[in-house]
């Protein structure tokens, strides 16, 4: 599986069910959420701006899209969690299992970010983005066309300790579709 | 990393908090248990006994080891999780990365097991168990030598849908060294 099959599954509305692990003090965090992917074009003036701000050549840019998500945690009674990103993939050219992944809002920190991203034989993309203090490792793959799966971590910037890890099943809305 | 690696950085006791995803209804069950992991002879009339049941050599045993656990469920109250299984790797005697894994009770069903194991290069450890009315998929992995995840999906036996997704953070209790 390259990035282009991978965004092009990815495409469409899913029913997130998130659990996160606050490992220092046990916490367990429960997050329902609706996570919308929808494609963008590769002349969107978002992704052109997206590209020249990392001085990339936006002409390197495959499959970009926007993910907006919105949901509830049960940390906080009422806690709405919503958000809205761009993600540029920028394969390596000769190789589109792997490349980087921008994007205009990261999940650690709200700043822009660009990540490594790798897709293994078995079809788990992996991303790994640097945060000036802290290092996300996401890890998603579809058990099934309509089923996918992410784990992520937070590590400390030293990349030695993992402060949370969670856990997302996503389920493909087919009512939406 | 080989089985024979992989299960001696397993050894020891592991504090797991666990969050299982009931797909179907959307639901989230957050379990805390104890995990020891012991290793054992590989002459233990157990793993010898439990190899002849499935018509194995116990020559081709390797690393056998015993996994205990004891938790406590938000399903119900009260509700204590316990239980204890040998598990036997028989390793194909050319590749160590990969074979079969015999235990003496599973997870999914209370009965006795063998699922086909393999090791990825990133170090992934993949478990396929088939039960009667089940498929069992487990991947186990290292973030860091005192940190393991595991993330354990149980399908229809068709091997079509998921019915429940479980991911759990497992970190070595350090002070019971």
């Amino acid at each position: 599986m390259d990035i282009a099959e991978f965004v092009e599954q990815s495409l469409g509305r899913w029913r997130s069910q998130r659990s996160a692990h606050h490992l220092a003090f046990s916490h367990f965090e429960a997050v329902t959420s609706i996570i919308d992917i929808v494609p963008l074009e590769e002349q969107d003036s978002d992704v052109i701006a997206l590209c020249h701000s990392y001085q990339i050549d936006p002409e390197l840019a495959t499959h970009p899209f926007r993910m907006t998500w919105e949901g509830e945690s049960d940390w906080e009674e009422g806690n709405i969690i919503k958000g809205t990103t761009i993600l540029v993939p920028i394969p390596d050219q000769n190789d589109f299992t792997k490349g980087q992944l921008l994007r205009d809002q990261g999940y650690a920190e709200t700043i822009p970010s660009v990540g490594d991203y790798q897709i293994n034989p078995e079809g788990v993309f992996t991303l790994l983005t640097p945060y000036d203090r802290a290092m996300a490792e996401e890890r998603i793959w579809f058990a099934t066309p309509n089923l996918r799966f992410r784990v992520s971590l937070i590590r400390t910037s030293a990349g030695t300790g993992v402060v949370t890890a969670s856990f997302s099943s996503e389920i493909r809305d087919l009512k939406s579709e």
